[in-house]
């Protein structure tokens, strides 16, 4: 008997109807995780952060993410539990981590994360392991719960294929923002084949890891990581995202900097702009409400560079981003240090109006043992029992891992550009 | 030479690339509008208000619509210019009201209107033609286009047909929220033949108003308007969608009450709740984030009620909304009065935790001289001269007309729910 | 194992991954009676006849259709077994009619009918029970299975629900094709909330019915019979359409009446344009390639009317059909008089190139004991037991079973309709 | 006044609305093209050839396709046109290339031009050069139009550009048929972002040629050729695709050695299948419903190789393709001889029940002087002067040019595979 009481129903966008079953001991956790006060505060942090000032339709936020991620979650469980029942066991783990994984994400995510010095992924820990409703709500499910997952989040999880599933380069979390944030945005980039992908998925049980498996799985991964690939290239790494970031950046250097000297901050954003002991209480009164509310009061404080960033950021007038048509360190600091002169000269702050930033678009990439990245390849069972790393069976694939996708930006005002003279010649068109 | 620093684009998810070409007057004026701070504080009004609640992907601002209406108000004066050159030249007018036609809504929109007792057509027409960046950008334009703008707004704008394209039953606004609010609801109930409608569409002269041309144009208003009723049913009218805004009208009613007890207001937000007369710049800083940022101060008030209809506002603990059986008045009125006995039974204020409300469904309705209703009728073409009432073609129109679509809700907290017993059975169960 | 020799899977455009399991004995099942030259033919009859002349996209088979069909059966079969295990023990019998519901269509399916004087269901019904390939695959499943699912396709099989799954107001049969004729036409209109009617599909134990439960259901039920109502306004009645299936009928009826005197005439098309006996075998050589090709061959006979027909269908120079401007007898009976006269002036034989249509559109009807109509009504479950007629709770639904959607044509060629003079005053212009 | 009788429109499921207006004279030039019966001819000849057989929604014709290169090509002239006048003045020269690029296609296309030996392309020329309809429009629009349309199709036309838009790499064709295609096999593979890339076509005047402008542009064409890598992998290199090829190759070849030993032929059928001179009225009855038919009557023939054949195909039981595991000459060799072998063991004709294929996916090439290819490269201009070749900007690209996506298959009866251990083993599973 469908849409009675005992079934809750979300509609999404991507998903279609999501359908929670009380009768169902994983699906009435998650509905017990979604109604916390920790879980709704989500609602109030967007997914893409700045990013809806260059993509209007990106106005999501990381609660309609999370809810999709545990969702793709349990329909693979569901689906490795054909062969595996030992994934119908863990699902309440898998499910649950899918769901909390950006629990512990603060005011505009990544760009503050960066400035006030914090990690979302250790406060998600915190959250789900601290003196929280979630934390209760775990625990009455069953006495390890929280521990086991915060340890999927930490990748510490036995076994260790749980944790692919939820973070990897072949993840849910993954799946469904590359879906999500095309949907939004409008854009057809970073479209996949969803469903063929879940279907080639399978537990390599020898080796502890998820498989792809099967040659149209290995044309569906293609697909997914040319997706990723697009959506960095189009969207995440977009010159005027990378100019929003930079202002909100060195809009909460300055308010961390002023500290009490501003009129308007209250306690909880003030202990973690100034860098005080947060309690999970104080975490969790931060948001984007909380963060856009200041920066609305903060137009009318006194300091000017507080004031005219708060005011560019409200009313967006961003600063201008520019491709350097070099990356080697030396010329990069040369041009750096010319446009700090140049807005220097026209009156502005140039460690507030001018910054450099790089970003590399890595859409895939395989474990080195000699390097510092801690990326899980991307195995291929090709045929019976033959497994392999995808680069050695795709050349596209290997094209994404070999390929220089790295940009070095120099960001500043609009009025500063032009007076940069130098700089405009540098500066790639677009 | 496209993408060039000529033209601005916007991509939306439901039109795709919206281009601006600055070499266009129009189109420059727009881009102007756009970058206004008055306009741009509509990226902190939800379009939906409280509907995310409901519907978690309806999370998009009153920004990407107005730019959505503009948009199709600028496709469809071009198609109508083709044949009638005269709305070539009153283009800007157009573009320009499509645009502003939402510039004065207020903090979650239509719910606090009823409960703040304001009109936020009043007030796009003070940002219109008051002491505003608009009005300075419109007046550059041409003297007389803020007060054309503000008259094709309020309906007094000649010839009448333009009014028509902005704010009538076959509107670019109606236009634009059915298909966003399906595509971001995730519901196909909202998807129409868009463009057979606007193909369709032709300036009748002699009757000063937008007609349907054809039997093409005749299914797909069909098909549009059965569109709309649909999305009434399944959404806008959805019964966790009237529990939201109950709750949140009980709190602002609350904290207008207690004004100055409160601790946390800020002072446009005093005044705003407390009747005061406003300026220009002072609605201005009203918005969604800050009246969310109020709810959650108020969270820690004093006043018991106060908190509690903060907390579960913030939380998502919302009332429920049970459909009552019956509609006449005395009826209704028992109904409201047990309802009212038995929360304050239980220890709640029956003024701020029981509430009935009427919604009803009205599609498409004709004008009738008699009636209260200012309806503008959808008229067809059928052949060469003829122009009819859309309703004395269609007998699926008649139904929509004809049809009774009103429900009375009775809404109250769930724990009160189940303590009216009279109520649980009166409830239809859904 | 995804993807492995135990799986088939069939993409289709509408349901995407389409899997069968050989593992489980329905789809094996499906896969040999997929594999069989009698289901094979269908590939070689289009699913909409004529209607690729008017709507380029319509291209698609009985085929395609007929295993969208069963795998909308089997998907709906799963979801009721949830409550009712029944369903689990009948569900070969109730796939195996979903995929067989149109293997008796001959060419050009409907037209023909009408005019060489046969019915596909009765051949259906031969081809399961009579000596073919599938009458022993279904035969060594069960004895008993052919007869089984010729009672499904003739509505005699008891449980009475299993019928509504295949043929009924409601069924899989009307859920794909409205999804698949509006996909491939390319019009939106016969788009509909496939998920949430099954969802809401339930049975009646008591009743021996299938209803429809709940509110979202009924929303969902009101949307797709407005679906079948517009495509039935745009698609399957449009003018073009009606003007092709004359065009044709004309055409199979000259042929049948020329008999023998036609040189190019293969035996199994001459026994069936004749009236002759035909054993099933001669059945199964008949289709759409087998037809088109003897029009493409009589192009050359030397009867003018066959061949002037034969080459205004392949080259698609149609006849035009006008909508009349009444409907009663008597007056209709006169214009096709008239019109019967001008044509055969312009030396055109008026028993080959005038006649008059009528088109009546239902999209719903419920059942009235005093009419030849058989309709099974659709039944709606509003909440814990009691179940009512549709009609009677939503007004738009009595709207499109009161409405008169009668249209009478009169189609002949284009040269004619020009020489009627007073036919080109009635006729509507469109 | 839209839906007049001036304007003609077809409803597209790629294009939705193609809209040809009469009184633009191209547009009315096209209308009468496509009334002709050598154009209404390609809606019996299938886009994909046998295709449907594996993705059963693969059921559209080549005249649904080249009514939508036509629209592209206009829509993209009329782009070009903003800010080059003269692409205006040989718009109909453009469209009508476009739109009889195909009208030379014979029986299952490519299929049987190799076996038979024919070119569809120097067939195109005939009929567009030769005694038809088509040249009788084409010339009485403009004497030198037929010679200037074939010259389009054949890459003589100056300028240059122009063949470009019909046919390179980067043309209105492949536009049409990736998203065609995708959307009627139902992968996701093929979809990109169409607009993106027809916005970011310019005329680079002095190199005459088309190129691509922006980055916008150059992310547009990688995914572009990303869908076009993925639609080979995934659907026209599909394995049973090559398979289902084969056979009706073999088909066709034994057909044409029997020549008149076979009872049912048609005269313009056996004229083409034996080699004989043929006139532009013989070629113009060859389609996919002629050889069908004859498929279909061949199943009776004596000849057991022949009559195998035909029912094999009819009744879709093809042969089965097995991936090589080598491809070096001898290898291949040696195992085409064993299958040789294994085949004629179990009683089949080693010439008709075995082959070898090749196939190589190469979704862009270059320009190489030392080659035999003669693509024209795609060329991009990055900012104001610059042109440079697609490959060198894009390091996702250069693994398209460099990699190796050759594929040895080996076909024959699913019968015989399993006699052939050897081949078993080599074989891959998928």
């Amino acid at each position: 008997m469908p849409w009675t009481t005992g079934k809750r129903s979300y509609l999404d966008p991507i998903h279609q109807d999501i359908i929670l079953d009380r009768s169902k001991p994983s699906d009435e956790l998650i509905i017990q995780l979604i109604d916390t006060p920790e879980f709704q505060r989500l609602r109030r942090i967007q997914q893409l952060g700045v990013s809806s000032f260059t993509f209007q339709g990106a106005e999501g936020s990381r609660f309609t993410h999370s809810v999709g991620v545990m969702h793709l979650a349990s329909r693979l469980t569901d689906m490795l539990a054909e062969d595996n029942p030992v994934a119908a066991e863990i699902k309440p783990v898998i499910v649950a981590a899918a769901l909390l994984h950006d629990v512990g994400h603060g005011p505009y995510s990544h760009v503050t994360e960066k400035i006030v010095g914090y990690n979302h992924e250790d406060w998600s820990g915190k959250l789900i392991t601290g003196d929280t409703t979630i934390n209760q709500i775990l625990s009455s499910f069953s006495p390890d719960l929280p521990n086991q997952v915060a340890s999927v989040l930490n990748k510490s999880f036995q076994p260790h294929w749980v944790s692919h599933i939820v973070s990897s380069q072949l993840d849910c979390d993954r799946f469904d923002y590359l879906l999500r944030d095309s949907y939004m945005t409008g854009t057809t980039y970073g479209a996949f084949a969803l469903q063929r992908i879940l279907s080639s998925l399978e537990i390599d049980q020898s080796a502890d890891q998820i498989v792809v498996s099967g040659e149209k799985g290995l044309i569906a991964v293609e697909d997914y990581l040319f997706a990723r690939y697009s959506m960095y290239a189009q969207v995440y790494y977009h010159k005027k995202n990378i100019a929003a970031r930079a202002l909100l950046m060195k809009l909460v250097k300055r308010a961390g900097e002023l500290g009490s000297k501003i009129c308007f901050m209250d306690e909880s954003t003030q202990k973690w702009l100034l860098g005080s002991e947060l309690t999970v209480n104080d975490y969790l009164e931060l948001d984007d409400v909380q963060m856009t509310y200041h920066i609305k009061r903060w137009i009318k404080e006194a300091d000017p560079i507080l004031s005219d960033l708060a005011a560019r950021f409200l009313h967006r007038r961003l600063f201008k981003a520019s491709r350097l048509p070099c990356s080697d360190e030396t010329a990069v600091a040369s041009i750096h240090q010319a446009a700090r002169a140049a807005v220097a000269k026209i009156g502005l702050d140039p460690d507030y109006y001018v910054c450099v930033e790089t970003t590399g678009i890595r859409p895939y990439d395989y474990y080195r043992p000699t390097s510092s990245s801690e990326q899980t390849s991307i195995m291929v069972r090709t045929n019976g029992s033959t497994v392999q790393e995808l680069s050695t069976l795709s050349p596209m694939v290997q094209a994404l891992v070999k390929g220089n996708f790295e940009t070095v930006w120099l960001i500043c005002p609009a009025e500063a550009q032009s007076a940069i003279s130098s700089l405009s010649e540098l500066a790639s068109s677009q």
